[in-house]
Order: structure tokens, then sequence, then C-alpha cells
């Protein structure tokens, strides 16, 4: 079969999902779980084939890490689908009603949005976790993994596309891609795929939102501010600067540039500093913050020294030289432009004046990520939260917090930083649209325009939030 | 100033837009009302030069009648404007709250987009509802009404954006475009404008959903269905069909196309073809409900006569000759494309073999639009209802119900056939987006990832629906 064909059977498999009850989707979900438990051997295996062609074509060990699908992810995998399966039925939710008149209900229902192409990376966990969330969701779903897992991918998909559709779902509501080349013909069929969702390197999603004229969920850039504002307790600034650099580097919620308020300077910069580079980071340094931090340096030597050879006896991390800062740790930051996204050990940091500032720095450099102040003052808070421009805006709180699972979502289908339809981490229901339902008794508008009948508009409560 | 300086500055002001407090926003409404009041004398002047040349350029009369800005469309756009004003603020509506841990609150928070561009034709009264929107809504606008307007626009765009910036909004809040040139450099300004809103000719609308890689929400074509089931009551049937064909036929949400199900044929076709006849309504058969209705004509040939007769005394549409099927209103539907939008007296019929077939008749041929089953089986509606795959599908009611301030939306920002972000008739909330706001004390990831901390994930009940 073409790729055309298959995309289309996908699109034709959406069509058919769209009616399809709760329990079908539920028994989908169990009967993919318990096919996966039945399959565990061949997939393990094909894993094997996996690994053994990616170790020998010298693929780095945290490749390897995330390609190898053994009883621990399998279980974890199966935990995603059970979690996925208890949480009450996503579509078909009454998300707003309204008595338009006697016998006349307007209801506005959650519901599938179709054919969705979901295109990620070496993780084979990633494909079962795609599956299931189509299943939940009642999408059909075009999958495309990472070429170093094919031989997992290909038996994952087989096994789950064959227990959904023996459950009840259509023929071809799960189909598989395994080579690059299909996903350029894919992106072009915009007449059968809604929504694209890519996870993987950052220039391969900024290509597909730049080629493809099918609407594109996701990110590319992750360049993430913390704002320590004048008010901010030092301390407190510290740990939170430190975790969101250092808990996950390369993660796109990882903080990238440090914006240090002038009126901090003197309250903290050299402890929160001394804090980042106690914990491996390599500095890049604003000409302001290199002043202020040489100055502070030399002021409280000996302090500096103190904490560093502390630091040195108690922490895992590498510590640099305290002569500062010639330190290689600690370097000027070059150019002007402050969009850059490290994803390793490094952060620039840059002094503001004043909290407007700080949010025309993040307004005009960030990426609509996620962003962070640390301050006392509620008002600051506010005025930031409010004015920054970015899908996840915290106060007091580590950038890295800024995740599907931890913000409570469930299963994360991904993180978006445009502004429409789902922003920020999305769960299920940034799989999800909605349609207006409307059931009368024979009106006709004929009526309400001649003022025989006219409208209530009352709207009806929902017992739910959302 | 350039177009770019222009676009440029309105997505600052966006920018500056985002922490605007209410009071700013409700007292930028009132002074556009209490503004455009005291320039009525200018508008009302502008106006007629618009018109002026209009006649003079021999444009038909119904353009004369939407670009005609008198005394009573001056009413009627205080009131849309003082209706916004009196809704409650849609910005910073908390959709969704969950206490991650003690100490760490998550809300999901309702937020303008930024900067949206809306493109429209010749009524100048749509300039002042986008202008109301935008200000209500916190969003910075870029508005291009139709050139036959552009002495009554500029007057009306100079007058709103004036009070606005008076009230409070920032400068460059409102950009007002005057030539057809300025848009196609607007839609490729896709880092500056986020939304585009397109309201005009099906052509214009595909052309611009086709050209920009800025998001779209709009429709071009408007192709809905009435389906006939089997068991509908027929005087409802024709009451339906005949309402959401003739009750404004130029509308995106009239129907052009009424599937009738074969088992509906012997009980109603030919007196629901007669109404849509004597309502001076064309018809176009397939080859099926040509030969039924010319049997039907046959059978009752003296009865349809004397409905003719009594519709022409009493209606005062043209009335189609008795002699059916040669009557010039009946014709055999040509080819076999039935994705027709006449947006005229002109309706095709289709005999469908069953629910099933008439589902998928409109899921392949409809726009997505608005699609209607009559039918008295509750289990026929539900299944109609959830498998359409449309923006608004109706039981028992007639396609023009689709519209939004019949759905009590209050002002109508468009109507969106696509499937993300907002879908059918979009009100204020298709002009928001929401954040993610996350409040702690100080909260690391670090403690949550190592299991010192763990998460509550508690949902916190929201007291509105919505």
């Amino acid at each position: 079969m073409t790729l055309r064909e298959r995309v289309t059977g996908a699109a034709a498999a959406a069509s058919r999902s769209l009616g399809l009850p709760a329990e079908v989707r539920n028994a989908a979900l169990d009967a993919m779980a318990q096919a996966l438990g039945a399959g565990t051997g061949e997939i393990l295996a094909a894993n094997d084939r996996d690994l053994a062609a990616a170790r020998e074509s010298g693929l780095p060990a945290p490749i390897l890490g995330r390609l190898a699908f053994d009883e621990k992810k399998m279980a974890a995998s199966l935990a995603g689908i059970a979690a996925l399966r208890g949480m009450p039925d996503p579509v078909g939710r009454v998300l707003e009603a309204r008595l338009l008149d006697r016998g006349l209900t307007l209801t506005r229902v959650s519901c599938p949005i179709g054919l969705v192409a979901m295109i990620f990376e070496s993780r084979p966990d990633a494909l079962v976790q795609m599956a299931a969330l189509a299943a939940r969701s009642g999408n059909a779903v075009v999958l495309k993994g990472g070429s170093e897992a094919k031989h997992t991918n290909r038996i994952l998909a087989s096994i789950l596309a064959r227990a959904g559709t023996e459950a009840g779902l259509p023929a071809d509501w799960l189909v598989s891609l395994e080579s690059r080349d299909e996903v350029a013909e894919l992106l072009a069929m915009h007449e059968h795929v809604d929504l694209v969702i890519p996870r993987g390197s950052k220039e391969f999603v900024a290509r597909i939102m730049e080629t493809s004229r099918i609407p594109v969920l996701g990110h590319s850039d992750g360049v993430c501010h913390v704002y320590l504002h004048g008010d901010a307790d030092p301390a407190m600034a510290a740990d939170i600067a430190v975790d969101s650099k250092i808990q996950y580097p390369a993660a796109c919620n990882a903080a990238e540039v440090l914006l240090v308020d002038a009126a901090f300077v003197p309250r903290g910069l050299a402890p929160v500093l001394g804090a980042l580079l106690d914990s491996g980071v390599a500095l890049e340094l604003c000409p302001r913050s290199m002043e202020a931090f040489a100055g502070a340096q030399g002021a409280r030597d000996s302090g500096m020294q103190a904490m560093h050879a502390s630091a040195a006896s108690g922490g895992s991390a590498p510590v640099a030289p305290a002569a500062l800062p010639v330190s290689p740790a600690v370097r000027p930051f070059e150019g002007d432009d402050w969009s850059v996204e490290y994803l390793d050990m490094r952060i620039a940091v840059r002094i503001v004046d004043g909290l407007e500032a700080a949010i025309s720095h993040v307004n005009r450099y960030g990426s609509g990520h996620t962003d962070a102040i640390v301050c006392t003052s509620v008002e600051a808070a506010r005025r930031f939260m409010d004015a920054v421009d970015s899908s996840s805006v915290f106060h007091n709180a580590s950038t890295r917090f800024a995740d599907g699972y931890r913000y409570g979502l469930g299963a994360e289908v991904g993180i978006a930083t445009g502004k429409l339809h789902a922003r920020g981490p999305m769960g299920v229901a940034g799989l999800l649209t909605y349609k207006w339902k409307l059931e009368g008794s024979g009106q006709i508008v004929a009526d309400y325009a001649s003022g025989r009948s006219s409208f209530l508009h009352q709207d009806i409560p929902m017992e739910e939030g959302r």
C-alpha cells in the first residue's frame, strides 16, 4: 500500500471513530494492554535487534538508554495505559449548555479532532503512549518514531493496531510510518491530517512548523527565564536558579537566562552565582553582572573560598575554581541576542533595571515556554505573570515544573508554545475539539425573525468545572 | 509610516495590553461609545461620500444597503458596545485550578491572544463591532474593511482608536488598513500577527487560508445539509427544509442539499418538495428523487394543483408551474459533486438509503459547517449528531440557527469550520487563549524527583461552568 492509501485509510478510520461509544474505546485500551503483555517476548527481542544495531553504529549512551525497551519500560507503559483507562471519558463532555428557547437546547460537547500525526524520536515507549492517547481520545493516528527503533516500533505498532481493531476500533485507526521520506509526503496531506504533533530536536520541529500547512502543536525553542526581583529571598533565588538550570539541563523547560534585578545585586548576586558555579554551571555574564560579580568576589573572596570548599566536599557537581572571573566557568556573554538555548550546564546572566525591563526582556527574547519570577511582593508577581506572554508563568517555583505529569494532566501529549487551541503542557485535552449540538422540536428561524418567538438564552449550569 | 511599522506598533501594543486591568478595558469601551456618539455628524457625512461614490459606480442595492451607516446602524453599534461592556470580563477567568502540593497552586487562566487581524467586507458597522471585541478581549487589532466604505471606515477607526488610547489602551492598539495590497503584506507578517479572521466571499477567505502561515479562523464554504430521516414528521420536515433554505439563502448556514431517506419518500417527499417549490425554491433532483417526485406528482396531480393555487394566493414568493417535472423550477442534478454552494434559491435533493448513508454523504461532501437531521427517533438523532463531523449538528431545528447571536454568544466574531481553537459560531471566547500560572513558595523539582516531596494533584473545584 502507498503512503497515500494508508493515510486515506486512517482518515476514513478517523471519520468512523467519531461516533464510537466509551465502551469501545475502553475495551480497546484493555485489549492493547493485554496484547502488549502477551507480546513482551517478541517486543524485547525486537528491541534487542535495535539496540545491537545502535551499539554497532556507535550511538552514544544516552540514545541507547532512550532506545532500550525493557521490562521496566514495559511496566511503565502498561501503567500509563491503565492511568488513561482509569480517567473519566474525555469525549462527549458537555462544556457549555444553554436553553435557547423552550424545547431548543444548545450544548457544546467535546469530541475527537480526527486524524492526528505524531512524530517523535528514539523512545519506543512514546509510541505506546501516543497510541493509548489516540484510543482514549477517539482519534485515528499516524505515528512515526525514530528509525533507530524501527524493529521495536514495528512490532509495537502491529500489536497495538490489531488489539485496538479487534476490540472495535475501525481498521487503520493506527498507521505507522517507518521512513523519514514519508514524513514530508504526510505533511503535504493537509486534506486528510487534522493536526501534527512533532517531538524532537528544535531544528526538526521548526522545519515542520515552517513547511506544513497542517496545524502544528509543539515547540521548537525553550528559552526559559528566571527573574530575580529586587525583593527576592536570596536563598530561595539560589535554589530556584540552580534547580531550573541543572535538574535536567537538556529539557526544554530548563532555564537558559537568569535576569537579575539591579536592586537584587547587592542583596544576593554573589551567593546566587556562587551556588550556580558550585553546582557545576558555567556562567555567561553581561558586562554589568561581570563587574558586579568581580567586585563582590573581591570584597568577600575568603567567604566564597569557604563556600566553594564546603560544596566541593559535600556536592557531587564539579566546582569552579575560586579565582573568578578568570575561571573558565565564568565568561562574558557575547553578542546581543539573548535568545540562547544552551540545553547544557551554561546559563546567561543579565542585570535588568526593574520589573518592566525584565518583562520586556522576556517578551522580546523568550520563546513563550516558561518563565519564573522570584519575589516577595504579590504585586510584582501578579504583574509579571499577567504581562509575560508565555504559556507558563511561575512565581517562586522552578521552571522545571512545566510538564504534563507535574501539572497533573496525566499523560503528556507535548508542550505547545503557540497561542491557539492548546498552550503549554498538553494532556489528552489537546487531542480534543468540540462541536455544537442543537436539539429542537421543529423550530425555524423565521419565527424568531418575525417576532412570533423570542430567545430565552438561559445558561444551564454545568456540574463540573471544565 | 510603512505598513510594517504600523503592524510592529500594533504588535507592541498587543504585548503592552496583556497586563491591562478590566477597568481600563471597560473605560475604553465607554470612551469608544461616547466618542462615536459625539462624532455621529462626521461619521454620517463620511458615509454619505462613500454612498455617493458607490451609487455613481453602479454598485447593486444590497451592497448599498450594507454600506449605509445611518442613525439606526449607529444605535445598533452602540447597543453592541453596551452589550459587550455589560458582559462579565472574559479575561483573567480561572478555567482550571489544581493544588499540586501544599503552597504550590496551578491555575489555567484566560488571556488575550495578542494581535488579531480582522478582514471584512463592506459593512462599516463590522468595524465598530471588531474594535469593541478587541477592546473587550484585550487584544490589539489590525482592521481592514471594504474599500467601498473607506471614508466611513477611516473616520470610525480614527475615532475609536483615539478614544481607546485616551482611556488607557496602548497607542496603536487599533491599526486600520485601507488598501487590498496591504493585506498580502500583512498576511506575510506571521512573526507579529497571531491570528487572522477573514469574513467575506468564499474565494477571498479560501485564498487567505491557503496563502497565510498565520493561523486563520473562519470558513470559506457553507455546504449545509438537511437530512429527512425515515421517521421524520412530514410537516416538520417541510418547515425545516423551507426555513433552512429560504430564510436567508445567501447566508453560509442556509441549506444547500436536502438528503431524503428512501424510507421517507412515500411518507413525505411530495409535500416537502411541494412546499419548497411553493416558497420559490428551484429543485435540482438526483435521478431517484426525480423519478419519485414525478410519480408522486402524477398520482396526486390535482392535490398539488390545489396546494399551488393556495400558496399563490397567500404567499409572496413566486410559485412554480404545476406541470412538474418539466417546470423550470425542477431540474436534474448534474454531475456527481454534491459539494454545491448555491447561496441562492436553489437546493439539491438526493435520496439516500438510511442513516449511515446520510452520515457518509455529509462527511464526504459537506463543509463542516452545520447539518441537521429531522427525525423522531432519539437514537437516530444521537447517532447523526455524534458521527457527523461538523461544527454544528442539529436535531429538528433549522440550519439557520447556527449563528453567534442565536447561540447566545453575544457579539459574533465569525464562524469557524476548522477543528482547532474555536469551532462553529465564535463569540469573544474565540479571541482568547489561556496561560498556566504556578504560584509556589520556593519549590524545586529536585525534591519531587528524589522523593523528598510528592505531588498532591488535588483539583480545586471551579465556581463557574466554564
